[in-house]
């Protein structure tokens, strides 16, 4: 298959006028998404009511969704399910991982990584008690770092701020060599990139769906358990949609086969509905074009940027195989250089203390869009535009 | 407020010929939903990308929707948000009940309660360790167990089998003078009946919005802290956005202010859209109405049945204090006696092993429709229309 990128780009409402490089916060509406969405709320939730679950297939949504996912993570038919929030598979993943390595104390994870991750790992070492901890080193720190004490590593591969992408194989191999589990973040990795979870070994994996995957502000999360664990894990969050026999109302948890036992409440089935949508576009993609079109875009976005912008300094690793699909730059103006873009149409966003993210699609965002930011950018920094008492009062969200 | 519930049905979209009675698992459409959704997702989504979590709301809306869920469960302003699904809310309470009740290692709850609730708290205690314990009582003897031993009780208020309900003032005051704190699950109780927490000095709260307050599929749950306590628990699921100031990304977690801090990842925007349109039918219904149709609806239902059809035995309550708004009646064929009902478009639902259950919602039901189902349901059982094959053949979800 070669990809047409013409022809994703056609398959999303894009706002007239505006370059919208913020897919990597939320990805923009797929064209198919409202007529599906339209559907689940008139034609099942409507028409079917409780007869919903199994008429309209709403049970099986997040098994179903999921192998969609999977194929994109390079993950095995059967080992990605859908539900709650990235955070709270992370916690998820995070207390079985520990539950599997009972000898020992430590979750490892970087400076780097996503706040939350770290947040939820902290949370999950308090209620654990005993002695858990959670040890945070800098992220060219990490390999050195996985030692004996760890029980599981807690990575985000592609960093949310700089793009720095981390080395998933080596840091899964020196990981399993020392006796650590590994759990793999792909919220900017899934949809991004290709990722290799099988052969990598990766033990655990998950990730959020409204940024490259474009299921919309809220999407579900999904997680990823390695097939060789699927059936020893206990599960911590223990809900009743991960019970062998949900119906059969035990009053004691049997956790049902394989992944399914990573389900927990009641699966949000609109949102489902959006996201199954929005991977139609995926249908028509091959990664290895996703990939080298990323890098093309992002190429010549570091390239315009730094030869038209001198103040600007490149946060995100050349390196190909060291960044992922988003190229950030460090200004001490950078919110209201962002400011200052946004009113021009071109939309990235801001991350404290000093970084000005943007993120290259291929699947909506062309050369062409790329040659416009650049101008504009290069516009905004020639002319101090960005110096207005406008641009520098912050909002609460940035 | 005098509550004209011929008003409010016309307010829900159903079926032509259905006889909808299972509310109680499903809440139907309202018909406001479907432009709220679709607006949410073109208008919003589509047109403001990014910038929806700030121009259309979407950062304060599990806050704005919880602030109406309370007016409708006695809580003050304030303390009530939205968010995950009811599993992960019990969760959340439970962890951060425990840790205020550091002494004490003892979970009570009791065989009524519904199994997730059961199965979570199990999980957590197993993620404490430290001799946490989940001790299970049958529901008549709830009160006697509460002794000093106990940290927290955790106790579903309506049955979801049976419909009994349990005394929220008595059981409260009873865990407060033995220095237990209390969890409220009241998945069969918002909506359903007039709920004070703040008048029983509850402590937590927690319950589902799909069932009663008909928020569609997967819709999200809510959880109450009271006033008191909401400054001081620590969540356990320690998410993102519940941080004191999420966008600063710091590596070390502090909680937000007051009911902020049970926040936990992105809320489902798409899900909350459509509770948000749903609660717009609640503007017109005054609680001491529902609560005084509802019980009228339910006594009709009791009598016609047990008029007409002598071998289904009542599992509800005939006291009206001691019930919620469904009705439930046991039959060693009920599973194939609610397939006959639902063929002849009468739909409740069958929870084994040999419960019948019908959910009776003033909104949108009236009296007309009670007389239908006992018709209908009498025909059934004087001409055992549900001894044939294809009613006894069991689906997967029922």
């Amino acid at each position: 298959m070669t990809t047409d990128f013409s022809a994703t780009k056609r398959m999303f409402d894009l706002p007239a006028g505006m370059t919208y490089l913020d897919g990597n916060s939320l990805g923009p509406l797929p064209r198919a998404v409202a007529d599906r969405v339209a559907h689940a709320v008139t034609q099942e939730w409507g028409h079917m009511l409780i007869t919903g679950w199994n008429k309209a297939g709403w049970m099986d949504l997040p098994r179903r969704v999921g192998d969609r996912i999977a194929r994109l993570i390079g993950a095995e038919a059967g080992s990605v399910i859908m539900g709650d929030t990235l955070s709270i598979k992370v916690y998820q993943a995070l207390a079985s991982a520990v539950e599997m390595n009972p000898e020992r104390r430590v979750i490892l994870s970087d400076t780097g990584n996503f706040p939350s991750d770290l947040y939820m790992a902290d949370g999950l070492c308090r209620t654990l008690g005993r002695g858990y901890t959670l040890r945070t080193v800098a992220p060219e720190e990490v390999m050195e770092a996985i030692d004996e004490t760890v029980a599981v590593t807690l990575i985000t591969e592609v960093d949310y701020r700089t793009g720095r992408r981390h080395d998933m194989a080596a840091i899964t191999e020196r990981a399993h060599a020392k006796g650590a589990l590994t759990i793999w973040d792909l919220a900017h990795s899934a949809g991004a990139l290709p990722v290799d979870l099988a052969g990598c070994k990766a033990d655990f994996a998950v990730g959020c769906t409204y940024k490259y995957l474009n299921s919309g502000p809220g999407g579900p999360a999904f997680i990823y358990v390695a097939p060789r664990h699927a059936d020893l894990v206990r599960p911590a969050l223990s809900g009743w949609l991960g019970h062998e026999a949900p119906f059969a109302f035990d009053l004691d948890y049997r956790p049902g086969r394989g992944i399914e036992r990573m389900r927990v409440g009641t699966p949000p089935i609109l949102q489902l509905a959006a996201l199954d949508a929005a991977l139609d576009v995926w249908d028509h993609v091959a990664m290895a074009d996703l990939r080298a079109t990323s890098l093309a875009l992002t190429d010549r976005f570091i390239a315009g940027v730094e030869a038209a912008c001198p103040d600007l300094v490149l946060a995100t690793p050349r390196d190909h195989d060291r960044r992922g699909s988003q190229v950030s730059f460090r200004h001490p103006e950078g919110y209201a250089i962002m400011q200052a873009l946004i009113a021009e149409g071109v939309v990235g966003d801001f991350r404290a203390p000093d970084i000005i993210r943007f993120g290259f699609t291929p699947l909506f965002i062309d050369a062409g869009d790329v040659d416009r930011a650049v101008a504009v950018l290069a516009r905004i920094m020639a002319e101090r535009l960005w110096d207005r008492p406008e641009f520098k009062a912050r909002a609460k969200v940035t």
